[in-house]
């Protein structure tokens, strides 16, 4: 008896999805819907149907979770909801100010239909979330740093890519090594944008294209680039392909603290992952939350949960005898 | 509205769980319990009692979590159970081999009490656990480790003080940084215990103390010493108490795993510690989880929990609106 998982989208999310669920005995793909052509779509696992989104009401007896892949501008805020009524969700909605809102609207059709929805998972939101959050019960009086990277960013290698005479583009958001030793060592630094991490560009131009002016346009580009030291570097297609191809991530959450009657002692919690691939850790995390929507759901929950709402064994398939016996 | 916690024993754990109630607005120390002549014990917060242990059962009323600060040798086995019965408790229990026999006896006092039960609060039992399973639900196909120091073990310095010629001792346990490194990098090696960590021996000999013996004896130790590489330095009571006198500890827990259809992918996670003082951390953490066994009461949850059991919200004094919208 394994946990039917279904998909929404086949972007890159969705196969990280895909792929953990391999990974995970107690879990089963019963079908990926798609609002393109199915006959489209190949998937990566054998024997699994590829239907139109308008089939889903008709699958809802075999699915236990329906997994969201995809993006919070517009699918996520509309598309949560609406599937909540219908099954157990999760999500990956990361645009962290407008979560609240997110959260009424899923907790409300999710009541309604007597499902559990899981928002805001992966690792920022999601373990980071999860990180911040423990730490800082822990250590009440203390300062929070987040650095993401070494990795690519996609939103800002999107936003080269639509600067005139740009044919292709990857963004690395590379931490600052000096801001990263000063947390570490305890010092409590007040850093800004520009101390914390670097922006590095690797550029393909169009044939005859003015590189000054991109370079110009991307150093310039408010909210991206203007606030952060960027180098850019021009490379051929080939180059491009052959060393930038990946979508590695990864960062740390660091919680500087102090106890003591004089408040004379300091600690330094640190969570750091490297990821050689964002999609497929961020899909990792989806699947360990499927499991706990699915066993929540089988206890009669319902209503909208983040990580912060979940006791960490729902997450595991191991019982919680087992974990008691091989994990504490 | 306060938290009203108390302390059963006054030492190093204890005092840790004082200081950290004084950081926590929504906690209060209502009394310390002792076994030796209250008039002899000495709080760092004024105002509250001293109290034989005989007194605890008529504080029944004005006590929401008692926290037990005894060793797990052979107090917490037998007090945890009889007091469960109670109180909500807390205890550090961190003899792993053990956790399933206590947690059981637990679970069977609370659920008569009505009472919840936290036990093995703290880092290790406690944050490195959590953070093991969690990495192990996250990512299920990898490897785990775990470093600890540098950091003082209480238990090696105990065993060198129990030596013919040794005045006092301190022992610091370091972790090997090849080992960590290997580790890091995602080589996934297979350690000896001679490869992940050094012992460090500081030690005070008494007059005319025969060191070669002592240094003998230290490094062929069984169980504590023999399969380490250990370095004894010996040193004036002056040093040991000017350099060696805090109890600094810490370490980390990584998982290094793979991800993708053909496993091609790594990610490592690490989470890392470092305190400067062992006995404050771990009171820290048994004060967010003295809030978790008061709300889960609240709620009407009775029985045996670890920190698997608890959704991490009840760790934090916000609440889960202030959670989303601040910390997801």
């Amino acid at each position: 008896m394994s946990i039917k998982i279904a998909l929404l989208g086949y972007g890159n999310l969705s196969r990280g999805v895909e792929a953990a669920i391999k990974q995970n005995a107690d879990t089963e793909l019963v079908a990926v819907f798609t609002r393109r052509d199915p006959s489209s779509v190949s998937l990566k696992t054998e024997g699994v149907p590829v239907l139109n989104v308008s089939e889903i009401e008709s699958m809802k007896d075999d699915i236990d979770v329906l997994v969201l892949g995809g993006g919070s501008a517009t699918d996520l805020p509309e598309q949560t909801p609406k599937y909540a009524k219908l099954f157990n969700v999760v999500d990956s909605f990361d645009t962290h100010a407008r979560i609240p809102e997110h959260f009424s609207n899923v907790d409300k059709a999710a009541k309604e239909g007597g499902n559990v929805g899981i928002i805001s998972v992966g690792w920022d939101p999601g373990m980071f979330s999860l990180l911040r959050m423990i730490s800082n019960a822990v250590l009440p009086e203390g300062n929070d740093y987040t650095f993401w990277g070494k990795g690519v960013s996609q939103g800002h290698s999107d936003a080269i890519r639509r600067i005139e005479g740009v044919k292709d583009a990857r963004q690395y958001t590379v931490p600052i090594e000096a801001a990263v030793e000063k947390v570490r060592s305890g010092e409590n630094p007040q850093l800004t944008t520009r101390e914390k991490h670097l922006r590095e560009c690797y550029v393909v131009a169009e044939e005859n294209a003015d590189k000054a002016y991109i370079e110009e346009q991307i150093k310039t580009m408010p909210n991206y680039f203007a606030d952060y030291d960027t180098t850019v570097t021009f490379i051929s297609e080939e180059e491009l392909k052959e060393k930038h191809s990946g979508l590695p991530h990864g960062g740390f959450v660091l919680r500087s603290g102090v106890t003591g009657n004089n408040k004379e002692n300091k600690h330094i919690i640190e969570y750091n992952l490297k990821l050689d691939s964002n999609p497929e850790f961020t899909g990792s995390v989806i699947v360990a939350y499927a499991r706990a929507a699915y066993k929540l759901s089988k206890e009669g929950v319902s209503g909208c949960k983040t990580v912060f709402d979940i006791a960490p064994t729902y997450l595991s398939s191991q019982s919680p005898e087992e974990l008691r016996a091989h994990m504490l």
